[in-house]
């Protein structure tokens, strides 16, 4: 599958050889309320147990579970009740045999007491021993005494110190995300900083004469910038942060100093969209040169061509810059992008999962492509009321193309759910072939 | 499946009266190059044709092509060269029968050509009728002429006006999120403002004597505060704006006066953790009636109660400010905030799918529950070696709990990639029994 024609690099030596240089940028600390979806730098681990003390799992009494020993329904217990204990305060009365306290749920369990009995389990009694309703409720003035109806274990309703996990236990290993329940874990383990990794700054320049920035008149010759905030979102849905560079005409010096900028605004890495191709207009590759050394790369891909890439030494000393030249049509550079800029953003940005999940799928039509080149086919996966992909009897999901497959529709590449992976060897497949897919970001 | 014991609601029907009064909040507009991530408020029609004018696919030579009829290898015809295209440029020159114009990839096709010969196919010939290499490469001076290898069809190698999208089609319906891709489409159609759904603002307030701030000393009886920043955190996944209310005590005037500061701050939802319960120390619910009324539900669903909804007037009028109550246990406040907050948020954000997709899973363990209530259970996903989910023969993904199932273990609901949906009827169920998938959100 991953044979490519002599002469072309195969889509994995292509991206081997921009992983291989690709280094995490650095890290920073950030309060650990605000590190969703941040990548941890070191392993995270609890300050305090979860719970830190024995603590009741209901509202009820604190008792010591011998002393329910026999109790049933008809024939309660009966014991005193001594004390009252919120959440938040620290006991101050044990719980002695023949005696209660009744605690709110998450209040620290106190000493002496071995288990709690819920608040349904018992009647309330006044100071001159009358019976109040069988609780539910454990509101209102605390009863003098209880009759408790069943017999309760030791342990019973009560959530022991480090139930959870203990202090010292790891909670993140290095290179994870920081889900809403990661974030939610690590500051109820009493963590208030984590070490992250920083976001890569990626700078996004566009260029061809025929550019037009938003607003600007498009004239007899001129198409609207879509690479230029294509690719700075493409940048931030991979964990990266963009900075636009703008559009920079077919011109030497402007691109040079364009890519200068970037540099001066102290980015990991430098997308330039257009020019890379061997037309006579194409001053990319030698404006590039002026900041770092980058080569021209044939791979056996389609979408794609052409792809440069190379490195510049960072201002200051640290990682090298990465430089990627990108094809101008925005479906090829979305995938060219996709293939060898995302790894590369999400190695800098410390993730340990670099490349797409592979899904299987089937495909509804058939299909061809070029020979000896693997194929990215944008694709659309066929959805069920809750829009969750529809499976086949094999779990396979059901795609079709998402439109014309032409490296100038952009309307297509909009419409897909996904890349659909065609072999370099299969010159063309047929309805039901079962293909390799590539999830892409929905927002 | 969606039965409940008397006296308790379903999932459905809770969500259902929740969903009732989320509206969208309102819309703004935004640069289209800013716009990952929004929703669309209106439809969004292409500006402009894509592409804008009939284009060359390839570096070669824009010509008639009836003049190529015959052409081959060993017999090429001849064709003068009276100028050349770049991209960007108005193109002056027309193409008449015998002339050919040099023209780039992405350059307007002049008026009079209606094909492209690709540079390869043609040899170039200078002023002295010398032939030069048979050209690869469109760059260096512009020929006097070409010998043309091979004849072309009308429409070869020209990519036409509007081939991929026409000015006025309809490229994003309401509602839609916009990825990269769409990014890249409606900013190449010349789109330069979106029209969007205003970020819903949801304000979070932790309750409870016993929660401390981060870095404030626990004490005997404190735990550090988890669902403030752990809500907040959902809040922002489930694509809100996060306002953080900090923490209050116990104390009605208290809570209170963070809820006003709520509403000060134009929150469209309040969410209260803890506090909401039938304990001695619950003074949400009376805080809570007096910016606006709330009722404690009984849902039959496991973890998450209790459950407390209602809504506030909105100071200065528009849709109800609404208002949650949600436990003070993190793992049943997330799971409560993942059933009925977050579909109201992205209600209220103007998205068409409020739900998760459903997926399927089989149980890698036998599991038990309590009777008459639907168990969301925190579940693993089983994954190959490129991150996917392992699926069986029918599809369905291997699913494990993620850890202990108790209300309290945070543990288990960060180390969960979804929740397993356990019907009411079922009180146990055995390995390998299906059950729903809900994937959660990863970062």
């Amino acid at each position: 599958m991953s044979v490519a024609p002599a002469g072309l690099l195969t889509v994995e030596a292509a991206r081997d050889a921009v992983l291989a240089v690709a280094e995490p940028v650095g890290t920073e600390t950030v309060a650990a309320g605000d590190a969703l979806g941040r990548i941890t730098a070191t392993t995270v681990t609890a300050l305090v147990s979860l719970p830190p003390w024995p603590n009741s799992a209901m509202d009820g009494y604190a008792i010591v579970a011998a002393d329910t020993t026999g109790a049933a329904e008809a024939v309660p217990v009966t014991l005193r009740v001594t004390g009252d204990q919120a959440a938040g305060a620290a006991p101050t009365v044990p719980v002695t045999r023949g005696t209660a306290i009744r605690i709110a749920t998450g209040a620290r369990l106190p000493a002496g007491a071995d288990a709690v009995v819920p608040v349904e389990a018992t009647t309330p009694l006044d100071e001159a021993g009358r019976l109040g309703s069988r609780g539910r409720d454990a509101t209102g003035p605390c009863p003098n005494a209880i009759l408790v109806h069943e017999a309760v274990t030791a342990g019973g309703s009560v959530r022991a110190a480090g139930s959870d996990l203990e202090a010292g236990a790891v909670l993140l290993e290095p290179g994870r995300a920081l889900t809403a329940a990661a974030v939610t874990l690590i500051t109820g383990a009493g963590v208030e900083n984590v070490r992250v990794h920083r976001l890569p700054r990626v700078a996004v320049l566009a260029t061809g004469d025929e550019i037009r920035a938003p607003g600007e008149p498009l004239g007899p010759a001129g198409i609207p910038n879509a690479n230029g905030p294509g690719l700075r979102a493409l940048v931030t849905a991979a964990g990266g942060h963009a900075i636009d560079l703008g559009i920079a005409t077919d011109d030497l010096a402007e691109v040079r100093g364009h890519l200068r900028d970037g540099l001066t605004q102290e980015a990991d890495a430098l997308i330039v969209s257009g020019g890379v191709s061997v037309g006579p207009y194409d001053v990319v590759k030698t404006a590039i040169e002026s900041i770092g050394r980058i080569d021209l790369w044939r791979v056996a891909v389609q979408p794609g061509k052409p792809f440069a890439f190379g490195v510049a030494e960072r201002p200051g000393g640290g990682p090298p810059v990465l430089l990627f030249g990108l094809p101008g049509n925005p479906v090829s550079s979305a995938v060219t992008f996709e293939l060898f800029v995302r790894p590369a953003i999400r190695a800098m940005a410390g993730r340990l999962d670099v490349l797409r999940p592979v899904d299987r799928a089937v495909l509804g039509e058939a299909i061809s492509k070029s020979h000896g080149r693997r194929a990215f086919l944008r694709v659309e996966a066929e959805r069920d009321d809750t829009g969750a992909p529809v499976r086949d009897g094999h779990g396979r999901v059901r795609v079709r193309l998402a439109g014309g497959q032409g490296s100038h529709v952009i309307s297509a590449l909009a419409a897909a759910d996904g890349l659909a992976v065609i072999p370099e060897a299969n010159d063309e497949l047929p309805t039901g072939a079962e293909v390799a897919l590539w999830w892409l970001d929905r927002a």
